[in-house]
């Protein structure tokens, strides 16, 4: 598919393959990368020796499925909502019923940017509760469940092993509330995946203008570019102009769950006024969006009137923009946050739509010398209640974390979140391990986020280079996933996940035979793989590839320790 | 300075400093960044309040100060020629005595590629061991002990601390094996430098051609390159044609310890014919680069006759380049190997001149299946017999380590270093955390570098986005050095190396005031940092500069956190 100058339409030498489900009528689209033989000269015959392909995780929805036709002017198909619709506990509504999305959809003005298709709200009939952990609870394997446990599988199919992770397992981790899988019941759209330790790591990217508005296209250009390269969730932080249609036309083009953090347009309903937000803005808000098919949202509601105080010792002082907004309201009004003391009413908001609730940490670290300080845990204390709280509304819940941290004070942080949030999973920002290389953030923070990864975090949030200069462009967005699935898939190894070593092997097989081209396909990003190749060698057009432009023949190692291998055959 | 289109003879805003000596007449080069003051409005006055310069060990030499004028044809200032002269252990030779220095230097059709200028090579007097672990262990604080510790000190001096680490403790460092001063006395143009695990986590930078030869001017420009960006010691790994000429260019111009792998220079005088390598090639070689002034030698002594079976369960077999040629050799002489079985010849030679060993890592694994296996430990135990053979010559001594080892078995790796080899300094290439990423092992192994060397590894050898791939060009250089230079600096911070933290909260500091030249001129790429965000700046240009161009006017955090800190006061 071809969107705004950007290509997402295949993986080099890879197919898309469905695999269908045991329990459920369901079909988990994978990507299986097809290698070349091995070839040796046996008595002077050239002999072929095949490698098995290797199926890989696929976040890149039906954009690389050459079945499925993409026009972004319909949207993806509709995959989950005959499966919603069976559960026999929403309902369509007759509209919209959030005040500000009735208003956007009478102005006329509007229709030249709106979606064309329009899809009425969905929800959780009078009485009913509709999340993923209610179903869990209550001992019911989900369509949702059994797709993700397929999904997670993929990499170990080649080990004979592909029943490692088994749906009754998935329901018992969403049911402890150890995972989620964030799916709102108005975004069919996307393929369902769950967040937990038990699981393969996670990782979230962020698109969204600032000042600069840009155009609806390029926002949904970025959002499939993100989710080509690897982003397992996408949070829109779009706050310009239009944000609700902008929103709209990427919800439904979006195959990965979609998070948004909603006191961000609450302020702009308010002219970025803090001091007029009212919980009823937010709550109309909170409203419009889960109609939308926003699958989880960001709420500071952990940010106390208390907290103010706290900051005061720190060189950063409060570095998330939603807390600081909320701490500056809390000061303007001497009151307690509204999204503190309306946390029970947005908990049964979010669960008539399915909308997983990401606590946000609006006292998290911005620099080193912050780190690990009493405002950061303090308010991490609250989110555990908060969660508590959640999680008896079946609400589903992750935790975010930092942010900026010291490697030495990076367990401390892990340690703390799972006793303080009741093993709730972690979902950190980085954290970046030093605060002096702005420019290559992306590399100081993905250090930070292999190690909290490692040690239980389930899924990071990306940092690209342009973190604390500028907005991220597309190339920005790709260096930072990239990094990202690396401290990911490094973390996979590290807790042994069954089958993340398989495609490593793969390529060091393919390395060590000198097959090119199986590396670049291998590669996480095979087009530079590729390039970087391709540069080197055509300086070199004569010689044979049985050496890297690294050291050249004389000195290839590998050529030489195969060599070593006939040789010592030959005794 | 200027060299091949390279501009390497300032950074922003920042001056060379000298501190000097208290026990040597010495002075000791580093790089005071100095910034802006802080500004605020009082009573409507604009009020200036200055902020401290930041002091940072600099790695650039003569480079980047203006009172040097520099010469690449007359080579740098040879500091340390008088502290050799003054220990009165040493004789210039009147000539060179390797056979094959003395063959090129009579090679008249060599004269357009010389080094301008002939300095005769100096040698321990006979009967004399001139290395600083012999200096150390007799209770000799030379000027370099005294060099390194104020170097070391650097960050400190903001914090009153300056003096944590004292002369004395280099020398008990040294003298225990714990750490090493590579200083060879014919290349007295070197800054004295110290790795050891209780120092400021040092890196490597290596380059070199291979197929495609570059010019003299190019390679010496690579080099001071390197230096610019912050390697604190470099390896030639030229194989191409004119090494020796190349190499005397290099290592008269280069203000760092400079080490090579003398198998390769070997290799190369017997056309690339592994078979026909000999001690006596090899022993010409290590004395030809000894006068020249090599500070570090590469020996992959460790390889054993035994090993070459071990690697047959392997995925990528042996991978070190010296390693391969040395278990060829044995396999194909079918006797053990000689730098095996002269390693104490080779140690007398090198205590004549102080080169150090780095004891190569021949078995290292090339791929995450490989690591930690029984021929990486076994030759790891090999290795720790000759350190203990070598400092029984007061011969300085590193150890080199791996290579490609998932994350969960990187902490066994220092661990039976430090055990087999006797505290030993550890040397690691990364490693890296995942082999699927080529185009990104600057960051894969990142995480892998910062890991280890908070355990403890010492140095790091840097690699670029061009691993597996291709040689790296100067902007690869970059990249991998400043990958590494996170991964130090992360290491040192969470290590809590005295100091390693000024510049971070300086940054901080600047940053959360929008201090923008301040955030720029504190980093370890300015120029990248300052390009990112004027970038997005000139898109925005009317807009006032308290905030940045990442969230915008509304939404900076810091901004609303100031004006909080604002509100509060007013209570």
């Amino acid at each position: 598919m071809k969107i705004d100058n950007i290509d997402v339409s295949s993986y080099p030498h890879s197919e898309k393959i469905h695999v269908p489900g045991e329990l459920h009528d369901i079909s988990v689209a994978m990507r299986r990368i097809n290698l070349y033989p091995t070839v040796t000269i046996e008595d002077g015959k050239r002999v072929e020796h095949p490698n098995a392909p290797v199926t890989v995780y696929d976040t890149s929805g039906p954009y690389t499925d050459p079945k499925v036709e993409i026009d972004i002017n319909k949207g993806l198909p509709r995959m989950r909502e005959a499966w919603v619709e069976a559960r026999n506990d929403t309902e369509v509504l007759p509209g919209i019923t959030s005040e500000y999305g009735r208003e956007r959809l009478a102005d006329k003005s509007l229709d030249a940017i709106r979606f064309p298709v329009r899809h009425n709200p969905r929800r959780a009939l009078e009485g009913h509760c509709v999340t993923q952990m209610h179903y869990a609870r209550k001992g019911i394997i989900t369509p949702e469940m059994e797709y993700v446990a397929i999904r997670e599988n993929a990499a170990c199919r080649e080990l004979g092993i592909d029943s490692y992770i088994t749906p009754e397992f998935v329901r018992r981790e969403v049911a402890e509330g150890r995972a989620i899988i964030a799916a709102n019941i108005n975004h069919p759209e996307a393929e369902p995946m769950i967040i937990g330790r038990n699981f393969r790591v996670k990782l979230n990217t962020n698109i969204g203008n600032s000042a600069l508005s840009s155009g609806i296209e390029e926002e949904v250009a970025k959002a499939v570019w993100s989710c080509y390269w690897g982003g397992d969730t996408l949070m829109d932080l779009s706050t310009g102009d239009n944000i609700h249609e902008t929103r709209e036309w990427i919800v439904r083009n979006c195959p990965v769950p979609v998070g948004t953090v909603p006191i961000y347009q609450a302020l702009e309903k308010v002219n970025g006024d803090v001091s007029k937000l009212t919980w009823e803005i937010y709550r109309d808000t909170l409203i419009e969006q889960c109609e939308q098919g926003v699958d989880y949202f960001t709420i500071h509601a952990g940010v106390l009137r208390e907290h103010a105080e706290l900051v005061k010792g720190r060189l950063t002082g409060c570095v998330s923009r939603g807390g600081s907004i909320m701490m500056q309201w809390t000061v303007l009004h001497n009151r307690e946050s509204f999204l503190y003391t309306h946390f029970d009413e947005i908990c049964e908001i979010l669960a008539r739509y399915d909308v997983a609730v990401s606590l946000g940490d609006g006292m998290r670290p911005g620099s080193i010398h912050d780190a690990n300080d009493r405002a950061q845990f303090l308010e991490l204390d609250v989110l555990g209640e908060l969660t508590e709280k959640a999680w008896a509304h079946d609400v589903q819940v992750i935790i975010e974390g930092p942010g900026h941290v010291p490697m030495n004070k990076i367990k401390a942080n892990m340690e703390r979140q799972l006793t303080a949030c009741h093993e709730a999973p972690f979902y950190t920002l980085g954290p970046l391990t030093t605060d002096i290389a702005p420019g290559y953030d992306h590399i100081t923070s993905a250090i930070g986020a292999a190690i909290i990864s490692d040690l239980g975090t389930a899924m990071i949030c990306y940092v690209t280079p342009k973190e604390h200069l500028a907005l991220p462009t597309l190339a920005d967005v790709r260096e930072g996933v990239i990094a990202y699935k690396i401290a990911a898939h490094a973390a996979d190894l590290s807790k042994g996940f069954p089958g993340a070593q398989v495609r490593d092997d793969a390529m060091s097989k393919a390395r060590y035979e000198f097959r090119w081209k199986d590396q670049f396909n291998l590669s996480l990003d095979p087009e530079r793989a590729r390039t970087y190749y391709m540069e080197a060698r055509r300086a070199a057009p004569d010689a044979d590839d049985r050496f890297c432009t690294m050291c050249g023949p004389n000195f290839c190692a590998m050529r030489i320790s195969q060599n070593i291998e006939r040789d010592c055959e030959k005794d």
